[in-house]
């Protein structure tokens, strides 16, 4: 399949360049009978949106979605779902001197030599706007999988240098970091202030986490459940790592030691982050992600013309200092879009299997 | 999709129990017109081979492959290729007692609640075994690659607690660790003795790279080539993290360091590991994966058995102390897998693409 | 994979209901440096168009489409392209009275058992209306195989009993049946207007052409170029046959007489329709496909309510007598659609292959 | 996909030429819990084997098949089940004088532009033989389809030019041509003691059933159940043309005689074949199918070889003088296939759904 689908059974194809008229995206495999509106997906789309604190990107879209298709009197019928944001606030002439050059750490190069054309405005499809859909499509799934009692939340754990520690989902929804610390809060607005004044730009690692996932889901050995998810977050723009569990502390770690030990009241430990053998045991699914620093900064850097003459580059217009402070809503979606297809997939085969045996929590 | 199958143009269908007749592997999409034996895929599955070292697992398989289809005269006909390893040394009686017990940090309780039947004998479908068929099918990936100037290697770059620093590629291949520098090894074997005797075992880190990868692969937005990567080296068992470039470290960097300048000359670092906006770049691509220590251990641990009771586990047979130590050829079968299907995928999009702007090295 | 997306490496999604807000597709995977504008696709899309004859539904939609994505200064970007058609004309009112209804021979009692709710509005995805979106995506194919000297035509062969030579391709053009032959047209039309007295329907039977197709394309042995021409022709809706070639005239053929036999100057008949062992021959394409009558009459019939009660049905609105009448531009679009995800899969594969035999035309 | 997997999520994936080493086949996505064994594949296999009947291929293979994995103390475990049969009778002699020669009506020049280069003996991939595994495959989706009421059964409705009208199952078991009509086999057998005389060969059509499919099978738009149907058989050899239900009638049926009214008691007919809107609607799925006549003749034939040069061309070994004969068991295998994998597909979307409407029968 061409790359802009997510999924095999619940899937999510994307559209829409930074600059271009529009952003959309058709979810097909949607179970029917799931009530569902506009305000369900703007809930999530808003907690992504630009321009809702200093520290983000200060291009102000409304990122409007419509629902096109696939609902009827508020219930989802079972064919295909068709999103739409229109593109309203994108200042183009920004861009223009941008034109022939290849910003440097952007896909600039990588875009221009693949399709021997590029829309250079913003990154065009490269640009992390077309995330936008995926969250929007992610609510969908979130909202299905909430009426099976499975919950998927994320938090940022570090930003640079600044490790934080879960206090509370409460204190997550409380601040544009998405910080679980309120504690935190001061060191990272001051932290975040120095970065603008130095023109420079930083990473972050987020993490994410689904509670109430069925023993299960997760298909050997290809698509294990982690491999899916690793799929899924990496294809997030800026993403470089992904962990499951305990990642790569786990190199270190004993046997005896990494081990989830099972006892007839549950499990005693989690270093697996939920996942096992690729199949879902049942614990929290805990997944990492690390974000590398913004490539759009207004430091200059070296680069090079379409003709290969070196260029000083410049990047101007309006950009992230820390892609990482929008990223776990985004984070979110591709694990809750994750978790979708693979409850519809593993439906799909084994609906018929019964086991006595009893579920650990 | 099922499963069992990895890749989209260039696919790899695989199937096989421990401790059933035999593995196999069906290759689908091969170009036709390369030159392929059994002795080609032969080369790789002895790297891969327990019974090489006393550091890796007792089991003596021969592991041989036979090629039963897709090939002529010596050449690849762009028919489907079957391969065959038949199984002979599996000593089924090891496992009688596993049974009715789940063995902690196995899949063998997920198996039991997912299909509600496993193959108990080796860890059934979930056992490593099953990538010996990634790595002779990965094997035909590395050949055809190979005639288009584009190599993949590998090397353990930490095992459990002790870095190891690259010094020669002609050191990787002298030793059953797949270690990059001579120098460690009297402290790796030592090290690995120590844990044989404390019945326990212990992560490792391996570090795979790609060479000569022409700029463009890659199928944004999902299937980024970052994104693939990790879902095929996730995919291996007892992988728990999947870094790209400098991944994690990526967190706590700035963008002015983090970000690979670009002169006529080149590109001046290599940060981003040879991927930028989810399409090579043309730099090598460097990807390291975590694999967390071997659940197979000769410590008793904490369990229940298929009705809830509390029961205590002690793993016999013939395991691992260490999966790392030949997961290598694994890891680097997956990244040549993932870089065929891609190469397949560009090609077939964008042939007429035709860009006058010098590449890069 | 769901079922709104066709083709595999060429690939069009669709989504909408013919009384939603609006139809779109998704189409990902076209090659870049395609000249493209929103009139290549309008041409195609005016000759479905209702309203254009007073044969067809009366429902007059504009049909107006637009291009959202993935075209940038007017060639397209190798990026997805979104397409958009916002309906207007739906005059919901006429659907009320089948709310609780399955009218005979639509799919009104099998979206009701399959999905649990369904939109009762015209059909809702039910409805012919969602292949304005095909054919809006096939025109892309059609104008990128254009370039490749690839020409995809179709016409009428068949009006209930009326059979029809082909004449010329000119004359398919000037009238609404696109009728090949001028002379039958009066026939039709006296045939048609009996046919709206009476409140009924007929069938109609479609022949649909490739020429100059290369030598090659064609994925044997499930994803021979035929099976998948069949798939796309018999998910039109309506389509209950498809024939290569011959079809079912050669079930009494003799082998003697069905071979088609080659000479230094070429094939010397076409009776495989231009496709051997699921490969394309080089020899025009020739399918047929037979469209059952229209099930929306306005002559009364049996059937049930949701609740199992008998009723009878009259189906009132704006509804073809003939939906083979504007079948041909939906059965050109499928056949380029099909074309156009080969000719791709076929460069990914074999684009090495050389071959020195001369190819016959 | 590469073109040698059929079906989403019950897939088969299969390999092997004609005189290569073997055949096999990966069967992905079965439900766990399924009894097989060898003896349920054989049954089928042993159906559709040359050598049964003077009107057969003369070839005695005794296709014996193993199960490789994915059945587990006699039930499948819902991991990949590997099939293998062995060639042993290739007589590869036969066919060295066909080298450089494209037999007329065979595959052997479209595969020699294709790849470049063929394997030659028996016409390798593109021979018949690699059915048997489609077979093998449709017999596991055959007994799990049994065991939830669903039955799929064929047979020949017309050889050549005599139509054979069905009288009974039980007949159709009785002889080699899979005739329903015992009256009919005298005719039958005098027409091909005359056709292997005359060197000649004839086509053949072949119906084939399936009831008990519940309501709500098939995905729209594009993977309509017909559409898929009409997939997998046009996939078979020599295969022409697919109708559903009435098919190339219906071109000439007035609406008001196609529609299939419904009344509580259930449908008043089936013009529909059992598929309204692309999804079952419960009544029997009717499929008929037309064979082109074998294109392996002992008439001479005019041809070129791989120069272009014209040549004479007396294909020699050992032939079907009619590929129907055998075609049955393959169409119900197709069949059977699609079924399975729709039937797992609308579970996995819909299990949630709950309809207080009757089924009618």
């Amino acid at each position: 399949m061409s790359g802009n689908t997510f999924g095999k059974l619940f899937t999510v194809t994307t559209f829409g360049e930074s600059h271009g008229p529009a952003l959309g995206a058709v979810v097909d495999g949607c179970p029917p009978g799931l009530a569902l509106s506009e305000a369900d997906l703007q809930y999530d789309l808003d907690r992504r949106r630009p321009g809702t604190s200093r520290h983000t990107t200060q291009r102000r879209e409304p990122d409007r979605v419509r629902i096109l298709s696939g609902v009827f009197e508020g219930m989802t019928t079972g064919t295909p779902i068709g999103l739409l944001i229109e593109n309203t606030d994108q200042r183009s002439k920004d861009y223009s001197q941008i034109k022939d050059r290849f910003r440097p750490a952007h896909a600039d190069y990588t875009y221009h030599h693949k399709y021997g054309v590029r829309d250079y405005r913003g990154g065009g499809r490269s640009s992390a706007r077309e995330t936008a859909m995926r969250v929007a499509a992610g609510a969908i799934a979130k909202k299905y999988l909430a009426g099976q009692g499975i919950r998927v939340r994320g938090y940022m754990s570090q930003l640079g240098p600044i490790a934080i520690e879960f206090k509370s989902w409460e204190a997550v929804d409380d601040n544009a970091f998405f910080c679980p610390d309120p504690d935190k809060l001061p060191a990272l607005e001051a932290f975040m202030d120095q970065l603008r004044r130095d023109q420079d730009s930083v990473g972050a690692r987020i993490t994410v986490v689904a509670e109430g996932v069925p023993v299960g889901l997760g298909e050997p050995v290809f698509d294990r459940l982690d491999a899916e998810l690793a799929h899924g977050l990496m294809s997030i723009n800026a993403v470089k790592g992904v962990e499951i569990g305990d990642g790569f502390a786990a190199v270190a770690q004993r046997g005896s030691e990494h081990r989830d030990e099972l006892t007839p009241d549950g499990f005693l430990s989690n270093h697996a982050g939920g996942v096992l053998g690729g199949i879902a045991s049942g614990q929290p699914i805990v997944a990492h992600l690390a974000l590398k620093p913004t490539s759009s900064i207004t430091l200059p850097g070296r680069s090079i013309d379409i003709e290969g003459n070196p260029v000083e580059v410049v990047t101007k217009g309006r950009h992230d200092p820390c892609v990482g402070i929008r990223a776990t809503p985004i984070a979110e979606a591709m694990m809750a879009l994750t978790l979708m297809d693979h409850l519809l997939r593993h439906r799909g085969q084994n609906a018929g299997v019964q086991v006595t045996t009893p579920r650990l929590s």
